[in-house]
């Protein structure tokens, strides 16, 4: 009889290094393969930057709180957001759907609004896919090809010791936004006024948290900032994991350590005041919460007082000794070691 | 309230038609998007060709008769199939797969083989993907790329008027190893030896129509032997909804009108025998069976030569003015017009 190892023995990085360790380049115009967030091609002048991702509906996406829509846009901009963490600029995109026959021509309008409307603000063209049928549910799968400058593609692996960790914007709000959603849900489906009416759910002065995780921005304007700026970050990925799970792929990728300082890691205030109203830790959150598709980087030292002007970033710490490991420095300067939350990506 | 269009009233053309229509490039590098077998990029010195195809279990294969090597394989090698169906050769690949828990390592593993297989026989890099869980079954997304020589991409609008329309390799017997398969299915299901042990399927001397299903090669010998013959197709495409179907929409694109000769379409001999034993029409499943991933190509006339020398390559018909329409003569001399049979592509 065959062997049988169940999917969960591995996890999901070990199903991808078993299925992917003997794959060797063919080609010259293979530059980089499997194990960053895009694949590198080189063709010629430019190298072209390739990045894909499916998306299931009940394990990617509730469509129950989920807007076709705002899920067309999330899923090209988590794409989009790839390829501007190489430092690349997107430039194609195809789509591929298969639906059940729950879906009208209408919603898949609605769907494809939002995957133009992300491409639109990112100069996306959107170059071919494929439309199919599915026997249950819908599954989303789209590929973003951008290019980048010969040489400057940035990679998780070229991260030094001694260099800035910076991160854009601020964290653990589209976390809280799901929370909020799901709690919404639950009472949306529980609840009844006397005449039986459900409750519609109250997101008043909530809008940014939902905003966060309904429809996140790729930080294109952080790339351009950074082009502007001469500065050539040695390390990137954008953060679609939460904070702590990424930092230990640059770490380890890069062969470094670090320390992040607590303090320094951007909160907005609706997250703060939302994990309170939830009795959750903040920074509990922005460490481990997923789906900010903000971009983690690092600079070497000498480019501090060119970080420290730009707008929207923020300096957490530095890249360490790799024997020092992983560690966030407390308000009270204790030393915590960072670990990765097997978080489960709701997108 | 909303419209509500059933998405069975557009069919997959009518709805891709309709989600695409208002599509314009924004980018210089974007030469050709939706609506040929592959997109066709400007990256300098080369075009860079993208193409992909989405797979639903229960949809598009059918895993009681499909081995997981194999649906890895034929996979990856209609998508390679569209690349040489521009002319292109293909490069790189990116591989998504969703899947339920039903599925061991060991299977997947399978998946990745034939993926893998196929991509080695076509000098193929995989360079990324994504794998994720389903609720339900299987869902495979491929994308490949290729590149063409600058000017050289073949596409399905450019036949002339009086060009020779020619197919490589044989028709139908993709569609006949497919009715066989569905046949020992029904039999396997029904029938049972004395002892309560089904029959065990039997298709020994059936093995190349089984293969023509099960293993579809793509034609890039064909490909090579045009390029070394120095012959520069006019228009081009693979044949995967069958000949019918493909060669009105060559007609359609090309803004032309097409005579193919019924005695010239290249038939197996067991393709012909298996016909015969299901008392279906050989012709009608060389015209409107899919699946075959032959290629199907114009030239021009001052090609003639040249392209009869061509190995395992029919010249089957003339291109004709656009107002005499598509045309099959038959054996006794008769005109009937060519209609594309709503075939449902088992991949």
């Amino acid at each position: 009889m065959a062997n049988r190892t169940e999917i969960s023995e591995l996890g999901e990085f070990g199903l991808i290094d078993r299925l992917t360790k003997d794959l060797k380049p063919a080609n010259a115009s293979t530059r980089y393969g499997v194990g960053d967030d895009c694949a590198v091609l080189d063709y010629q002048d430019r190298e072209v930057l390739v990045t894909t991702d499916m998306l299931m509906e009940g394990v990617h996406f509730d469509l129950t709180y989920v807007p076709m829509k705002h899920l067309g846009y999330k899923s090209a901009m988590v794409n989009i957001s790839d390829i501007y963490a190489m430092n690349g600029t997107p430039r194609q995109m195809t789509v591929s759907i298969a639906l059940s026959k729950r879906f009208s021509v209408e919603d898949i309008e609605q769907l494809y609004e939002g995957i133009l409307l992300a491409c639109r603000q990112n100069g996306v063209d959107l170059v071919g896919g494929d439309t199919t049928s599915s026997l249950t549910g819908l599954a989303i799968s789209i590929t973003c090809i951008g290019e980048a400058e010969k040489g400057k593609a940035v990679y998780r692996n070229g991260a030094g010791q001694n260099d800035l960790i910076c991160v854009s914007g601020n964290l653990g709000a589209a976390y809280m936004g799901l929370q909020l959603l799901e709690r919404e849900k639950a009472v949306f489906n529980s609840t009844r006024h006397d005449d039986g009416e459900p409750f519609a759910p109250d997101f008043s002065g909530r809008e940014y948290l939902l905003e966060r995780q309904l429809k996140p921005e790729a930080r294109g304007d952080i790339i351009r900032q950074l082009r502007e700026a001469g500065i050539q970050p040695t390390s990137m990925m954008d953060i679609s994991d939460g904070l702590s799970s990424e930092l230990m792929h640059l770490c380890r990728q890069s062969h470094t350590g670090c320390s992040v300082y607590q303090e320094r890691i951007p909160i907005d205030y609706q997250t703060a005041v939302m994990a309170e109203e939830f009795n959750m830790d903040v920074y509990t959150c922005a460490l481990n919460g997923g789906e900010d598709y903000e971009l983690l980087f690092t600079v070497p030292l000498t480019d501090h007082d060119k970080v420290i002007q730009l707008k929207d970033v923020k300096l957490i710490g530095h890249m360490t000794r790799p024997e020092l490991g992983c560690h966030l420095v407390t308000r009270s300067g204790q030393e915590v070691e960072l670990k990765a939350q097997g978080w489960t990506s709701n997108l």
